[in-house]
């Protein structure tokens, strides 16, 4: 017998989420997973040193954040019950799945898009149905499927970087029977949200602390919706999901906006010029709203680029998407990754 | 239209896990959680703090863990592949559970026990069948279900602290066609245990950090089982699932040995003399190799105990099981949380 026949065949058949390399001798640009390239407020640091100072780690957390909720519920003016903690927000979109999708379900999302879509589909045992974005990045209308039991969308969209507006999400919410997730994990980058839909009955807005406040090594997001969803995610979430010093590192983030829109206008001022540079090299990007680049194949063929990078020790995102084509999806580094990168893509180029 | 009525009909059904109540104030002495009553190692602290002090908090954690694999595997003589890393043991056993668990599928366990196996099995849309432990907290012979997806065997078993022979395990595994999950979330506390059964196709061995470790505010849990198993097991497990901090400090927690060995010894003598002293006072106690004294229900209504300490600062854990009865469950706390407890429960008693 073979030890994978106890595996459920759904499992078995799918590939996985690959996520982006992450080499951890730190001899790499890291320009291919999106993280921040400041560090986090100072606060985060103080509140995880005095919450490993006190008597703390040898008790289980806080189920449900309830100290966390309270600042978020304060700076969204949103209901605290309202909230739901997670491990990432890649966990409350696995907790939404589990709490909508039947085995046998459907699951759709706008495409190119973020691959875990499908791989929560797929470890669930349902369909999963991808929708084209238009031409110039919007949803089509009208919105060509029916019968959904979960729709996610990523706004702003990465790869592409591309945001749609707040009022043709909430006509897509209009015509959906099931559930409708609004990724937002690059909000923060953007000049606009959706937040206030996560007030209709079907709606759920997820956020994370990964990219905007620098805590991608730390775990944290979360979901915003009905108070009523809330109790049916919260039976499916894991008890202890967030740890300790987590919740304490969320709150503080949370708790220093002055902090964050000092970075964000850093990296809004890098992403600019970035952006111009490539255009100026003759290489053709998106709209940006996330803290990304994401380069389209044009003349040249974008894995070649992307390997001649990366032997240069510069990380970047090489995506191939079926149905659309593939592209490279550079983060918005400091100015001297970025000012490194260009001047290797500029002798890439030239050849 | 009600806002539940996206969620599926399995989860809306369901009561959903509640864990030990998790007091934030500090008033409590809690013995209801089986919490460690010393704080983890100091190795663990300067291990978090070193990876406060660099550069991590912004990137992304190693997805596999490598580095506490390596630590893991040499301490325990298995392959560093044959380890799957988790957010707590407790994301371990949801792992397992959505690799092999169909919806409609089956989950078993032996009870009374963990309460989770039931509400993992119902978060799936699958049956739940429990089987009841022999009078002396043996398992059945010949085991009474077949055609099981995963069954579930904590080892220690809580709330009995009761331990089932290796041998016993070895025979459930070979009667078994589905996975076999022996959960050993408490062995460090026990004689014996079954790592070896982890070289077999079908089981899965868990342990968890929270208790021995002192690390329940960190969550980190892994399973031992064939290195095909577990490459399915990554498919499902979120790629980010254990933050930074929570690797390093359970890699540092693991090569304190010695640490570990002697906080064991002085739990296992207070265990020793709650034990006696329980007795004493006439309380049926069953066979300890938990951190944990399983009280059952002999000439006292134990609900009424469980209120009467809890109205004294005292918090410990009653529970009750469909079929079986009820019983208080009672954390080996400190020795002097532990002379505490005595003492009032003289005076509830003498009443």
């Amino acid at each position: 017998m073979n030890s994978t026949d106890i595996i459920r065949g759904n499992v078995r058949a799918m590939a996985g989420y690959v996520p982006g390399e992450q080499p951890q001798d730190g001899a790499f640009i890291k320009l291919n997973t999106n993280e921040n390239p400041y560090p986090p407020s100072p606060r985060v640091v103080a509140a995880v040193q005095a919450a490993l100072a006190g008597d703390r780690l040898r008790k289980y957390p806080d189920p449900t954040g309830r100290a966390f909720r309270q600042t978020a519920a304060r700076l969204l003016d949103v209901d605290p019950d309202g909230i739901l903690i997670g491990n990432g927000s890649d966990d409350v979109l696995t907790i939404v799945t589990r709490s909508l999708v039947p085995e046998g379900g459907l699951v759709v999302s706008p495409t190119p898009s973020y691959l875990l879509y499908r791989s929560l589909a797929e470890i669930q045992g349902a369909r999963y149905q991808q929708v084209p974005y238009t031409a110039d990045w919007r949803l089509p209308q009208p919105w060509p499927v029916r019968g959904a039991n979960l729709t996610f969308i990523a706004n702003p969209n990465s790869p592409s970087g591309t945001c749609v507006n707040a009022e043709d999400v909430a006509r897509l919410a209009e015509a959906l029977d099931g559930g409708l997730v609004i990724d937002e994990a690059y909000v923060d980058f953007a000049e606009r949200h959706c937040l206030s839909l996560s007030r209709r009955a079907k709606v759920v807005v997820t956020r994370s602390l990964s990219k905007s406040y620098a805590l991608a090594g730390v775990r944290f997001g979360y979901a915003v919706a009905d108070p009523a969803l809330v109790r049916e995610f919260l039976k499916v979430k894991d008890s202890y999901n967030c740890d300790t010093l987590s919740l304490e590192a969320a709150r503080a983030a949370l708790e220093d906006q002055e902090y964050l829109s000092a970075t964000r206008a850093r990296i809004l001022r890098t992403r600019s010029r970035l952006g111009a540079s490539l255009t100026r090299l003759g290489i053709e990007v998106t709209p940006r709203e996330g803290n990304f680049v994401w380069w389209r194949r044009t003349y040249r063929a974008v894995k070649q680029t992307y390997e001649e990078v990366k032997r240069r020790q510069i990380l970047v995102r090489y995506m191939n998407y079926e149905g659309y084509g593939d592209g490279l999806r550079i983060t918005v580094g400091s100015d001297a990754e970025i000012d490194r990168l260009l001047e290797e893509l500029g002798k890439i180029l030239a050849v």
